[in-house]
């Protein structure tokens, strides 16, 4: 479960998990990992605006990691689910280089460190 | 001067503009185009909000080009305000890699895709 503690006790943070295995430019990236982190965001505001409140003031950490595959990235967004985390998983549009409903990046948080890591911790940084 | 039509009638697109003069990693990039597009998008959500309703429907474009240094990115973040434009430019907080205040990207929009493109029509995809 989610950490109930009182969201100003925690460190911030957001994590964005990339599909490594399509074997994306820098700036299809980088531009997909906007995409995640703008609509996981999003969803914190709404459900955690305290915890998206303390992300801002702690200079809006983000983290950009491997995942393997489309099917570890679900996975990763069902057990963010499971956690009530708030999370983003991006389908691709198709409009340039993949094809429509790739899955390229999965947001997580902004959320308390500590319950992040329990999803991403043994992810290695992009 | 941004165009006075209704903005119904455009394609919408955000761009965002990377230092390229830092050699940053791809996961760097990826974190600092991330927090760029995040904040054009909140000013661009306040001051036109119909821009930003038709840029979601149309998939959120986003794309991701190449600046020379942080002058550079200055200079095109002083035109957008001419041409009021939202634009939001990352001086990074310096908690990873990046000497704090580094100028690292510079995003432009949602806004009509002519009006960014006299901006930034010329530059290189990332």
């Amino acid at each position: 479960m989610r950490s109930q503690k009182s969201s100003g006790l925690f460190w911030m943070k957001q994590v964005i998990v990339v599909n490594a295995s399509l074997g994306m430019g820098v700036g299809k990236t980088a531009a997909q990992v906007a995409h995640a982190s703008t609509g996981s965001y999003g969803r914190s505001r709404q459900d955690f605006p305290e915890d998206v409140d303390t992300w801002k003031r702690e200079g809006q950490k983000k983290i950009v990691v491997k995942g393997r595959d489309a099917e570890h990235l679900r996975e990763l967004r069902r057990n963010a689910e499971i956690m009530g985390l708030p999370c983003y998983l991006v389908e691709d549009a198709g409009l340039t280089q993949l094809p429509p409903g790739t899955v390229s990046a999965l947001a997580i948080g902004p959320a308390p460190d500590d319950d992040v890591d329990v999803l991403t911790g043994d992810l290695k940084l992009l």
